[in-house]
């Protein structure tokens, strides 16, 4: 039985592109004792792996040149050599960018088991984009309904599920998002009460004119010259989560920008990181709760789905050159 | 009974000089119903004193051309016509840069009731300076044992009781302060386990060696090209709290600096305004615990004591121009 793998096999100083990586075939390995061998339905393709993909970042250990991409899978256990787990189960966890993966139990992060909800799911709006969106709200910025929730990247996979749940836990929100059919995405697929591109000319007037007495709450995405006009409009006590960096694409070089120590301390604001592998405790809190809206048509998601491993060597870039609609992920089944 | 006031004559563009505050006198008017009459012994001098007098800067309305300096102030009841203040009763308020004030109890920050303790302290490390170090550090960056704080403007009024408190709390502590002077009083004095001088050539590799595995509390009092430095050496889950931004002479034309959204999700660092005056209701709580510690020998300060109102139109430019050690107070009586 052969395993198509995409392997590292060059080092790219930036986002990898498709000439980084490479396709290889390999022989199925039996599962040895308590491993389990998953069969990957869908592979995750995240604005992450850029850095995993790189030198780290300062947030994981960087993939080595000839190993397979590290990355989140849905997939079916087909053998099980692991106590607890059984063939036919439906699994998420760290398979990497190839058909089948030999794993122990430590690699796998939950069983797949939302009745009625496709396993692809997992690894969005019921995987680290909605998780994150999610905890990043309930557990830092914690709104208070009423508040004023601005979001970046808002029609994206972590932004998307960002502004629905703001906006069910009764907050207004506004997105920004960059062409107009994500603009248009935002006001009619999920709901935003405003939306703008940050393409338009008149940005500021137009943020300045959505955001009333100033944003609670600023769920950004991207950094950069969009979020550094955002942060002029803050309330007092305003909080700020930093989900993303995707708005810069080099941090090697120190980029420059407005300072905001002026506004964080006039403001009384919190700017904060947030990184979800760091709450993996309460993900079936999280997950439980999005499967309720999802069911009850409160949450809304989009797929990009590409078809076929062929199509991962190049995923990642195109996530950088913006031409996703959703969340990004390569069916395999 | 003449009462000399420094007035606001000239709207300053940056920090108040000088020529930009004058010395009138104009007659002591008795207290009204309600009102009490203080004889202010000893005037503030904050660095916040700058958006007072300029624009606001965000943080309150602008003093008016023609009005009496805002500004804190200890001094003693002199004539009452308000029920709980007694002539003789020392006490904390907003009186202003003036010799006599007649205000309303909503003036009164709280009686000065620390025996033995000189009132003056109540403008600094029993004041302002002391609160925001210690609820700053308590309330917001809540150190554990063992971290590592790191303080600039180390030797300042808030900076040294910053590092003192850090210390107490059980923290290692780190200053940077701007002279060898103030060093030495870091070191000598103030107790800090290690101190640098911005002006030292060597001053990332001195950070480096003396941070160690990070900085998990980094209390910023200036802001600028220091305060980026510092950002470099972060640890997981560090807090920064910007408590001044002395460090950066002008803000009005948005200066620049690197960008550090990537560090703070990277760290998953959380970067937080604090300011003394949201939180009045605890400065009791602070002031208690503050006071022991002076009665113990475990808090430190020093005074810059400037003789005679005289003084006061030049006693803010000089300490933007950095010549105080210690925080400074115009002494009346």
């Amino acid at each position: 039985m052969q395993n198509r793998r995409v392997i590292l096999s060059a080092r790219p100083a930036g986002v990898a592109q498709a000439e980084h990586l490479s396709i290889d075939t390999a022989t199925v390995k039996p599962p040895q004792d308590r491993e389990i061998l998953v069969r990957n339905h869908a592979l995750s393709v995240d604005p992450v792996m850029r850095w995993w993909l790189s030198d780290g970042g300062g947030v994981s250990t960087p993939i080595g040149i000839g190993e397979v991409v590290r990355s989140l899978a849905v997939g079916e256990i087909v053998a099980s050599n692991c106590e607890g787990f059984k063939p036919g189960e439906m699994v998420l966890g760290w398979f990497g960018w190839q058909e089948y993966a030999a794993v122990g139990a430590e690699s796998v992060i939950r069983k797949v088991q939302e009745n009625g909800l496709a396993p692809s799911l997992s690894l969005g709006v019921l995987g680290i984009n909605g998780i994150t969106a999610y905890l990043a709200l309930t557990q830092v910025a914690r709104p208070k309904p009423g508040e004023t929730v601005l979001v970046t990247a808002a029609a994206g996979a972590v932004g998307s599920a960002a502004g629905q749940i703001a906006r069910n836990l009764g907050c207004r929100t506004i997105g920004i998002a960059g062409s107009d059919a994500k603009v248009a995405a935002c006001l009619d697929h999920y709901g935003y009460d405003a939306a703008v591109s940050y393409r338009s000319e008149n940005l500021t007037q137009a943020l300045q004119r959505h955001s009333g007495a100033g944003i609670d709450i600023f769920f950004d995405n991207v950094a950069g010259p969009v979020s550094d006009l955002v942060m002029n409009l803050l309330a007092e006590r305003a909080r700020i989560i930093v989900s993303g960096t995707i708005g810069v694409s080099d941090w090697s070089s120190k980029p420059e920008g407005p300072r905001h120590d002026r506004v964080l301390l006039s403001k009384r604001a919190r700017w904060e990181g947030f990184v979800v592998f760091d709450h993996m405790d309460k993900y079936d809190l999280a997950v439980a709760q999005l499967a309720q809206w999802i069911r009850d048509g409160s949450l809304r998601y989009r797929e990009d789905v590409l078809d076929g491993i062929e199509k991962a060597p190049d995923a990642l870039a195109g996530l950088y050159r913006g031409e996703n609609e959703g969340k990004r992920i390569v069916k395999l089944i």
